[in-house]
């Protein structure tokens, strides 16, 4: 099955292990005329780097992106754009060692069992280093949404016990800044300071954590997404759920919906200036499957990261009990969902953008003299 | 867009209105040689019928589903599958006041903003009878299922405040006759009664309910779904969130495993006979997109039903302030989450049937003497 | 494998047997707000009707079209479109005495090497009735380009060595009046007369003749199609060689291209009143897999019916030797190219109005100040 | 649209313009276990280089491939393979002059017309050099035939009104080698001869000829194919018709079935040790749209070259009246028939790699003891 696309009129397809040469991006479908220049990319890129800080991995890549083809005197024309990032700094040895392990939490067991094959360098195509080329993808996905004053933006909500709340959103641009001034993606300074406390205390210890990642969209037109399968949700759903290490999503009152009743999660309508608002937003921004106007909002639910210096039981290849003890130089994040900020962004604008366009097809115009717009 | 169908190679197309003439689902894809009665999809359409009870829709279908193509003998063909359900008590004159009016947490407004036109009668597409379809071709993935000695099963979990947890299943076929028997599809029947109590409060007082519904599937082999883009949790997201009134999923310990450390949330390996499994099941019976042979557990949030009785403000078509007082012979689920359980059955039954074709195109023979099998 | 589908955006899906209980097509992707009539639909049936000469099949069907969904108030609502034609006049007793035999130039034995069982009562889902929902989709598909001035025709040009040759379109709507009063849509009345007399002579004589229907649309704008693996050309080949019996198809020039020079190929550029023309059409209405805005013209060949009165050769399931000799009641086309001339018109139209759709994807608009339109 | 990619399970995507950085194809869903080394794929890449005859462009690429991913310890994975080829000889400056014309023939006017842009430079997407990725897909496609004796073969059958026929194919090795060993992939000496005379001769004066190219595949087993509009005749001619410039496809008899009557293009079975086989193959080797068993048999027609050195009319993007002369070093293939033979070849490889991953769909065991395999 071709199963390393995403998106159905904006396609992207990744390529590329942890550990080869090469990992990359081809996007198919994107309007031509687009102006796009490698900065535009590179940016978002140097947001997920990892090593940026001493809670995320300390593998050093510079991840350059290169793009291949598609653009043409800085702007797009319709033809499939081609990126790809050069693996530099890809330690295979020190997996060696545990190549015959099963390593709990991690594919290894059941990319065996499917494939009867594993690329066991770094975890092949299920490292987190494929999303890289989603991040890639989405500064293009940003960009087109640019034009159409759609802003998407992440952060990380929660950490073990520790949690934030956004109350009012003023500026949206202003807000984005601070996420990005932080290690942590995390805007609020005080939250960010417990956060990391707790990090230090777990990465001593040899454990990892868990998280929340937030996301909204703001400034999303009414009407996109389809009914039945299509669901804005839907889509959204399955574009989070295919993020390494998530665990769960929920939009708008999510779960917690589950215990209210309809009187009070019923979003109701008003109209100013001959436009329909809803006064709440419990629903996260789409009724029916279908955007509503009002922003999007989503949570999803990171485990925490498989890869712990903790000594662990398990067995080999061949189902003999070993005990897994990762070398100190094996490197990790004690935290997944804080780099899962950006790869939850960039999600959320892929599915935005392939949205835009299927919604140009959902009206033709029917008058006396319908024209082709 | 082509939003009306679900699944890559056991593919299901539905159509039809709430109040319109019929509705149907095509199967394309089926296998054929699949021994198939009517009855096997009539037993599981009459699970859900509505009317069933006093805290679900009154409205008296039958719901007698007929097979107009496909099956040949009493066994599939491989040509598709037409199912077809009359509409017999379709009271659209009971929505003719409403007609104007966008409907607080409903599909109304989201649909003319996209489409410029709205069924009005009963919610059209967005409405909960398309689901019957669902069901009904998920009765034949689950025909399908039995003979691979997978078992999927859902339960009403959580209504309001009050929950119930499955300990220990010793045995998914008494379960799951223990569902079946309950009116609310909840096996336990303390719970139930709780549960009973408190609709019945909220019913009165002409408000709703939300609920959680958790649904397993055993059997399943390790090797199902696809990393990247298709992984099972990724589909299973999909599948669920594309049901009406879904707010949210979880996978194994789901949000809570944001809060939990990698050492204890990982799933141990050890090998019994030969084959490998893991002490918990904390990962939900996934691991890297792919299922690893232990159960899959998801569960998925429903807010409360949108239609109730308490008055609403809101607006009309035109933006103009207006009261909403649905009449008492509308017909409406107190709590949507109790039939939705059927639902999510046949969506995860659907899921896996697709993953277990898509799974048979991974691996093909590559030895000497390779044969077509 | 989703078979029973065609197209991307616009997309129909068939289902039933030439001997079941009904037929039927579900359209999904119309764009909402489309006027559509039932007439629309049953006058472009009752041009394929069979039994409507001596020349094509005696079977006597009705062939009345039902609107099941999709259509509210005599306009579409975006919701699928669902299409049913019951079966009336199904003598599966003709087929009992060689229902074990393999018929030559039949699917009988692909199917049963297929899938392990063929539902032998009149072919199944080989059956040229299931082309009774190709045209009946179609139907709404001309509808819509009715509304862009897009006219498609296709006519018989071809039986044994009969054949004739369009040579100035005046009107279009003149000559579809031709085809349509013709019995054998063939616009040529001298044409027409040999091609009868052809026909009557091997009819006679138990056989059966191939043929060729050429088919054209005028009024397409430039720019539909995509490069490289959905180019036009390539949609529509898919699209034609989808129709049973089909052997072949060429554009514009053909197989004939293959004997010409560059320098008398080349459709050479010209301007008129700020627009570009080509002063000939050897290209046939496309360049690149885009269309150039001239017609699109094609050609598509036919096979002799396969099933002849005379005695043929064959095997039964088993390999045993066996004559087949059908009875003088078996109805059967003397020239299936005759009744796939309306078919051939339905599935432009269907590409068409898919590469519409899709092509309203390729562009964006990203000025200082894009707007959703 | 996503129109940059072919196949379903077994699906390629290519990027990458004739004068850009590079060109390169990802294969995604190739069943892992596969033992693939560069050589496979770089010998079919030298077959179709350029510049190996005077009768073909004298471009000169090396068309090195590299392979970044996918295959580990010389076997494939199951991840996505991503194939590069640099672009090294691209000289854009000998377009320059003509950047503002439509050139007849080529695709500037209608890729302008869709996308508002175009990049001049050697033609883009739209350029034969695409296809150097077809056939380094189509290497990977043909070693996974290997194992199942599954054997494809095209070569030049026709240019002009030189033609030649396959009699009786004793041994398709010998006859591969016999077409490989010419440099117009044709078998018969005295035909090669009387082409390159001819091509010659068209070359001295400036024009282009077109060709016809057989194509069969020996070994495909029956089954293969779906019914509806997934015939295996469907696919093949969507493949065949993507190859730029060409302008038909027929199978078996094709065209000249037209012209026949049923009584002498049945194809009879008959038995053999307990197969089915039929005693001609006029049908090409399909019916009912599934392959027999027998060959599979197609010819594809190409148009002459549009890029000739005559001198043509034309109009310039602003319409005004130009003369078109290209240069004499702007390359040029005489007959692009014989380049796009080994690209005929490999798309009958995609093809059929698709169709046998398909098939693996259709059949699953509903015995009493069902298993996975």
């Amino acid at each position: 099955m071709a199963s390393n696309s995403f998106g159905s009129l904006f396609r992207v397809t990744t390529w590329g292990e942890s550990h080869g040469r090469a990992i990359g991006a081809v996007i198919d479908g994107c309007p031509a005329g687009l102006p796009i220049a490698i900065h535009d990319i590179q940016q978002e890129l140097d947001l997920r780097l990892p090593g940026k800080n001493s809670y995320t991995s300390p593998r050093k890549e510079e991840d350059l992106v290169e793009i291949l083809s598609g653009v043409f005197e800085g702007v797009t024309t319709g033809a499939p754009i081609s990126l790809i990032i050069w693996n530099k700094d890809a330690q295979s040895s020190s997996y060696d060692k545990i190549r015959d392990l099963l390593r709990p939490g991690h594919a290894t067991f059941t990319y065996l069992e499917k494939y009867g094959i594993f690329d066991h360098r770094g975890g092949g195509r299920s490292s987190g280093r494929e999303t890289a080329c989603r991040v890639a993808a989405g500064a293009i996905a940003k960009k087109i949404l640019s034009f159409y004053d759609i802003k998407v933006f992440a952060y990380l909500k929660e950490i073990g016990d520790i949690s934030m709340s956004l109350t009012d959103i003023a500026d949206v641009d202003i807000l984005k800044g601070l996420i990005q001034k932080s290690p942590l993606f995390c805007p609020c300074p005080q939250t960010e300071k417990k956060m990391i406390e707790l990090l230090q205390k777990e990465k001593e210890q040899g454990d990892s954590l868990g998280g929340i990642v937030e996301c909204q969209a703001v400034g999303v037109p009414a009407g996109l997404g389809d009914p039945v399968y299509e669901k804005i949700e839907a889509s959204l759903a399955k574009a989070m759920l295919s993020i390494p290490a998530s665990k769960g999503i929920e939009f708008g009152e999510g779960f917690h919906a589950a215990r209210m009743k309809g009187s009070h999660h019923n979003d109701l309508f008003f109209s100013d200036e001959g436009k329909v608002f809803t006064k709440t937003n419990h629903a996260g921004g789409m009724l029916g499957g279908i955007s509503t106007g009002m922003p999007i909002v989503l949570r999803v639910a990171f485990k925490p990261t498989s890869s712990i210096r903790k000594e662990q039981d398990t067995v080999n290849r061949e189902g003999e009990k070993k005990k897994l003890e990762l070398s100190k130089d094996a490197r990790h994040d004690p935290c997944l969902a804080i780099r899962a900020v950006p790869v939850v962004e960039a999600m959320i604008a892929l599915c935005l953008v392939d949205a835009l366009l299927i919604n140009k097809t959902v009206k033709m115009s029917f008058d006396e003299k319908a024209c082709f717009c």
